[in-house]
Order: structure tokens, then C-alpha cells, then sequence
């Protein structure tokens, strides 16, 4: 056995055969460092994979932040501190009125369970609407919302999955109007299914990038026609930015800002702090205030003097060294590089994402396209071989996932685009 | 308008004006070591509140084990690493078979949700039982279980909450073998009523040592025959150690192992990382495996390499230090110290507890035995003045809650002693 073998081995003991890891032979890690990791055999990988160490492997602004408040003071927001205050205001100032303040938590999970307790507290009623390839998190109510994977739980009879248009699989012969048309019709028949089994509506939770979805091209306006339907029949309508938030796109700050719709909710987590765990909900004063009386919501580890000073560093970063125009500049880099590979291998149906997020569609035939999951799955496999850690994604498992951390240069782009060039040749 | 009223009101802006916080007047804290904390103007006190910081505020071999993974790696589970693995390995080795495996997760409340989740799906049962003053967490599930303050939520229909024995406040005329054979019988009532409403038992939710119920003397052997109801109705024992474990008792690692019963599941939090955000769930591998397998339970943040350091380094301390050891030594001293108050000031009404967990119950009466809460918190305000940080908790907002970090010394134990001394003196 090798030590890869054994320490899998001793992990299948400690924490279950069953907890998730990727690739055919998992990856031992031991290093990081901007966008490179290293693993145990001192192979280094180009990580288009990890949105999570948003700033960069180990950036040295975020550890040395945390180092200096973990050696100085960690403890709650129940004694007052300069910091998550500043922080929170910092993160407030990057959203649009009305969403004037905020709740930390620990994890994406803890944001959107927070947000639907506030939409239902709001509302007086439950009745939620996802998306047919969404997840959300992994607590009890979470799960019972799940759609992207199997879960023990039955899906919540107080909640109705509606499909998100995808302009490639579902455009032909229909303009992007009449795609906003199907899709606001599809949300108006999940109210009134709703309405109908006398559920009142409480919330509306997507993803405005749709990223497990598989990363559509957002059709203009469509976002916004839902919306407002819901809010028509009293629901809220929650952003989940713990994919799409913080300059992901290239565009803006947040991915509702890209699709033109201000939230009731935004529920923030995995890139806020580059790793460090820590979420939040962002809303009206108003709408915090009146479920803060009710509740008294009070959460440990949220907002932390560490956590909020790893924030902090991270918006740091972001602005220094201009993330957000990076994104954007190396993203549509890297897209007009996907496209061209597209010409080449007729494996290729469709390019998309925005920003460092891409999502590449596999066919097997580009006329029909029929998903080909199996060449997706082998060549992820394969780009590990080559030196590239990246995901698949998608309803049909067909869709190469690359979302790298946001210092992500022209170079970084040039590496994997030759190592996808190879890759592609190979299958 | 002082500097901390500035503070104040920013702060109900950016995180609500229900945030919640302590003291009429609050503490704004800036540093922090040991059993140590200081406020902005310099002022220091003695922390016997705050538990999160288990083995002392900035414990350096914490903050040095925090810093150097930070700067090293912070990934996730989905990648092989050792930390993760031989954290597991160390903190099951202190648990009894048949737990065997773990799940990591980010808090206490994650924890909960986790162990519910694995409850219903073995048990095929949702029924749960708490107690009539408990708090596990925030989360909507969570919150609908919560009887210790008011939540929007209604009570679960699913679940029953029964009555903890208090021997100080029921036990007059009762022996202890009673007082379990009433709780038995609750316990039992609250199986029968949920089997009344077609719902079956999934879980047994307690805090071992009863920490929010007021931390009531445990009467031998009543938890073991309450778990053995559940269990033939084929329920789970879920052991919430988020205030109990790492040897606050002074005796044992685990509360329950102090009860003597071994869980189902066993839910860690609070001070397992020293402030650094991360809980898990401990449970036999086939628990932990037939869960894994039907809901492939992933969470980003949960077991990353940093957290992982941490907790290992709060284990490394606990045992460095002999930190059980000395939670049970100096708990005694600060026990008798507390009985000799008792003598001098008739609104003690009780002293509990056990290791660095103590309640003082004050009454306005000790015959009548009258709850005495606006003198319970006139002393929390005025042991502020006094350099001293605590806390109140149970069903009548009359127990003084004292938990301090683990590294108490004997010096420490005669400072808090002196100064309620004082304090007692001027109510």
C-alpha cells in the first residue's frame, strides 16, 4: 500500500467510508500558495477548482490577520468590538439600499437556514421555491430543498422546484424573451400549486449565477420577472452569494448585481473569508431588526473577532489588487481560449460562465447533444494527471466546473488552456 | 458620547439593534490571555463566563497552530490529509465504543441539525424529546425544539419537551431513586403521547450535564433509564457535549461518560477549537456509514486543516496541562468556597454544579425558596464593576452560570471568591 492507501484506509475508520472525496484516487494535499497546490509527493496542481481560498492559497494579508487578532482576542458578539462592526459596515457598503445590515454565521448552510427563518417570520407563511438542480446546504430543511443529489429526506411538501431556463438546451427557436416568458409562467405555477395545497409563500432561494445548475447564460430580465411574482404573492426573494458573491463574476460584487435585482436576503459564505469558516445574511435594517426581537438569534463562532478580521482581509486583497477588473480580464481570456478549443473538439457543445467561472457542456454529438458524462468524468481525471484540479457540474454531470481562486493571471489562463488543448486531444 | 456609545450605535445599525448583548452597559473587549480579558480603557477583567475559550484566551500553542496551517494549507475533506484524519483518530480514542467515527462540522448547531438528520434516517422515526429548558442551536429545526427562550417558531408537533428533576427545587421528601423514577415516567409519557400522534421516536436530545437547565445536581442512574425507554421505542440518545465536554466536569472527558451512558451520538462544539470555529458529530461507523452513503453529507468548512490544528492543539493542552485534572481540583476549592458564602448570604439558595461549571441559585427566601432574578442580575452588572465576568442561566433567570476557561488556578478561585464576597455584601 502506499501512504495515500494507508492514510485513505485510516480515514475510511475516523470519518466513514462514505465522506466525499474527489477523483478516482484522491488527491493528498499538503501545501498551498496562490493558485498552486502541492500534494504529498511534492506534485504541484493548478487549482481551477477552489473558490473557497477566494484570495489565493495562504495569502499572506489573510494569515497574517488572523494570526494577529487570534493571538490578541477571539470571542463573541456578545461583548462589542471595533472590528466586526467595521466590518460589517465595509460589506454593507458594497450592497444596494435597502440591504442596510447584517447577521454573521459560520457557514452558507447557517446563512440560508437564517435567511428562511427571517422570510418566514416576514411572511407568516413557508412555501419556498428552488431550482430542480439546487443545493443549499446540509441541515434537516436544507436537505428536504435538495435537488442536485439524493438525500434521505423527502423533498418539503411546502416547497416546488421549478427548472432554470438554459438558452443552450432549451433556446432553440425562441428568443430570450419568450425563455424570461417560460420561466416567470414556471414560478407563477409553483405559487398556485402552492396556493393550491393552502402553502402562502415565504421565500424565493436561487443562485444568481445558477452555478450547480450548470451556469446558464443568465437571460436578460429573467431573474427579475420571478421576483416580482413572488413578492406579488408575499414572498421574499433570497440571493444565495456563496458562489456568485464577491467579485466572482468580474462584473460586480455580487451576482444579483448582475442580473439587476436587489434581494429581501443575501446569504453569504465560502469565499468571505478565504477559508476561514464564516457566513452571514445581509437585508434591511427593518427586516433584521423585527426577527431579531422575536428570535434573539445569537450565534458563537459568528462574527468572531478572528473571523471578522479574515473577512476584512479579504475585502482587503480584493480592492489592492483589483479582483473584481482581474476576473473580468482573464475570464473572457480564458473564454475566447475555451471558445477556440471548441473549434477544434467537436466534444465541445457549449462554453459559458462569466468571470473566473466556467462551465464547459460535453456532447457527444453536437447536434443532438447528448450529454457525454462519461468524458467529462474522465477527463477531470485526466487534467489531475496533467497538473489541473477542476469539477464537473451540471443536471447530466456533463459540465467541466473551473472556478479558480481570483488571482487567477493570463499566464495561470495559458497553462490550463494548453493542458485542456492536450487533454481533449487524448479522448 | 463615550467612545463605546459611538461602538453601540454603529453597531445597531450594521448588525440590528437585537444583537444580542451583555450587561445593561456593554463590554467592549480588545485582548485577551489566560483567564484574562480587557476592555478598551485598559480595564481587566477575570473571565469565569466564557467556556469557547476552553484552554485560555490565545493560548499560544493554539494561536501557533492556527497560524502555521494557515499559512501552510486550508482546504477541505474532499482531499486526503493527515491532520483531519489523526485529529479524528485522537478525539475518538477519548470516547467509549461503540463511537468509532466522526463527521466534522463548523458549530454546535451544525452538530445538532447533523445528528438529528442521522437519527431519522436510522431510526425511520422523527419524534423528539428535549428538555423543558433547552437550547441546541439556532438553526429553523433547532428553533423549533428551543424551549429555553421565545422563538417565532411554534414548538414541533414532532416533538415532546419534559421536565428536568431539580433535587434542590423537587427532591424535598424524594429520594434520588424517586426523583429518576419520575423522570422515567415523563420520559415514557412523552413516548406514548408522541405514539398517540402516529409519531415515531428518533431521538433523545440532552445536554448531560443539564447546563442551560440550570446545571441541577444529577441524580444517580435517571439519565440511563430515561435512554433505555427511548431506546426500546427505538429512538436514539443524542449526547449534546457543546458545554459539557473536554472535561469541563473535572472528572471525565465526555458529561455523559460522567452519567455513565454511552450515546448514539455525540455532539461537539463550543470549545473544541478554542474559539475557532468547528463541531462535529461522533457515532458507530455503520451510523455514520448508512447515513453517508444515503446523503452523501458534505461541509465545506467542516474538518479543513486549520480547524483541525486547532482542535488538536486544545487536545494537546488539555493534557499538557493536566487541564481535567485541574478543572476537578480547583472546582472543588471554588465548591467549598461557594458553600462558606452560603453560610454568610441567605439569598444563596443552592450551590451546584461540577469540575469549572458552577450555578448558584438565589432565592429571596430559602424556605419558600422564591427565585430571586432582578438580584441575580444586579450582581452579573455589579461583578462587572468588580473586574469579574459571569453569566445567568435557568428556568427563573436566578442561577449565577460561572464557566471559566479550563487553565482557572487556584489564585484565580480566591479572586472570584472574594469578590462575590463583596458583591453579596452590597445586595
Amino acid at each position: 500500500m502506499t501512504p495515500d492507501d494507508i492514510l485513505l484506509r485510516r480515514r475510511q475508520d475516523a470519518l466513514g467510508a462514505y465522506a466525499p472525496l474527489f477523483y478516482d484516487k484522491p488527491v493528498q494535499l499538503v501545501r498551498g500558495e496562490g493558485v498552486w497546490v502541492e500534494d504529498a509527493d511534492g506534485r504541484r496542481y493548478l487549482d481551477v477548482y477552489n473558490n473557497v481560498p477566494h484570495v489565493g492559497h495562504c495569502h499572506p494579508h489573510v494569515v497574517e490577520a488572523i494570526c494577529r487578532q487570534a493571538e490578541t482576542l477571539n470571542t463573541h458578539t456578545r461583548y462589542l468590538h471595533e472590528t466586526v462592526v467595521a466590518y460589517a459596515e465595509r460589506l454593507l457598503a458594497t450592497a444596494d439600499a435597502p440591504l442596510s445590515s447584517m447577521v454573521f454565521t459560520c457557514t452558507g448552510t447557517e446563512s440560508n437556514e437564517l435567511a428562511l427563518r427571517i422570510a418566514r417570520h416576514r411572511s407568516g407563511g413557508h412555501g419556498v421555491i428552488v431550482s430542480t438542480f439546487n443545493y443549499h446546504g446540509n441541515s434537516q430543511l436544507l436537505a428536504s430543498l435538495t435537488t442536485a443529489f439524493p438525500v434521505p429526506e423527502a423533498f418539503a411538501p411546502f416547497a416546488r422546484a421549478v427548472p432554470i431556463p438554459d438558452p443552450y438546451r432549451d433556446g432553440e427557436g425562441r428568443s430570450d424573451d419568450e425563455l424570461a416568458e417560460i420561466f416567470a409562467e414556471r414560478v407563477a405555477e409553483a405559487v398556485r400549486s402552492l396556493a393550491g395545497d393552502g402553502v402562502r409563500m415565504s421565500a424565493l432561494l436561487f443562485d444568481p449565477l445558477f452555478a450547480n445548475e450548470g451556469l446558464p447564460r443568465l437571460v436578460p430580465g429573467y431573474l427579475a420577472k420571478a421576483v416580482s411574482i413572488v413578492r406579488k404573492a408575499g414572498g421574499l426573494f433570497i440571493a444565495d452569494e456563496v458562489q456568485a458573491g464577491f467579485g466572482r463574476s468580474g462584473q460586480r460584487m455580487w451576482g444579483h448585481q448582475v442580473q439587476g435585482v436587489t434581494p429581501d436576503l443575501v446569504t453569504l459564505g465560502k469565499p468571505m473569508g478565504a477559508g476561514h469558516p464564516i457566513g452571514g445574511v445581509m437585508a434591511p435594517k427593518d427586516l433584521v431588526d423585527s426577527f431579531g426581537r422575536a428570535a434573539t438569534y445569537f450565534n458563537t463562532f459568528g462574527g468572531n473577532p478572528v473571523s471578522a478580521a479574515a473577512g476584512m482581509a479579504v475585502l482587503d486583497v480584493i480592492e489592492n489588487e483589483r479582483l473584481i477588473e482581474n476576473a473580468g480580464r482573464v475570464g473572457d481570456y480564458v473564454r475566447r481560449g475555451l471558445i477556440r478549443l471548441m473549434d477544434k473538439y467537436e466534444l465541445i457543445g457549449n462554453v459559458r460562465g462569466l468571470g473566473l467561472f466556467f462551465g464547459l457542456e460535453l456532447v457527444r454529438d453536437r447536434a443532438s447533444k447528448t450529454p457525454a458524462p462519461e468524458q467529462t468524468k474522465a477527463l477531470v481525471n485526466k487534467m489531475r494527471d496533467a497538473g489541473v484540479l477542476m469539477g464537473r457540474i451540471g443536471a447530466h454531470d456533463n459540465i467541466l466546473k473551473m472556478r479558480p481562486p481570483m488571482v487567477f493571471s493570463i499566464e495561470n489562463a495559458d497553462f490550463l488552456l494548453t493542458a485542456l488543448d492536450k487533454v481533449f486531444g487524448e479522448i
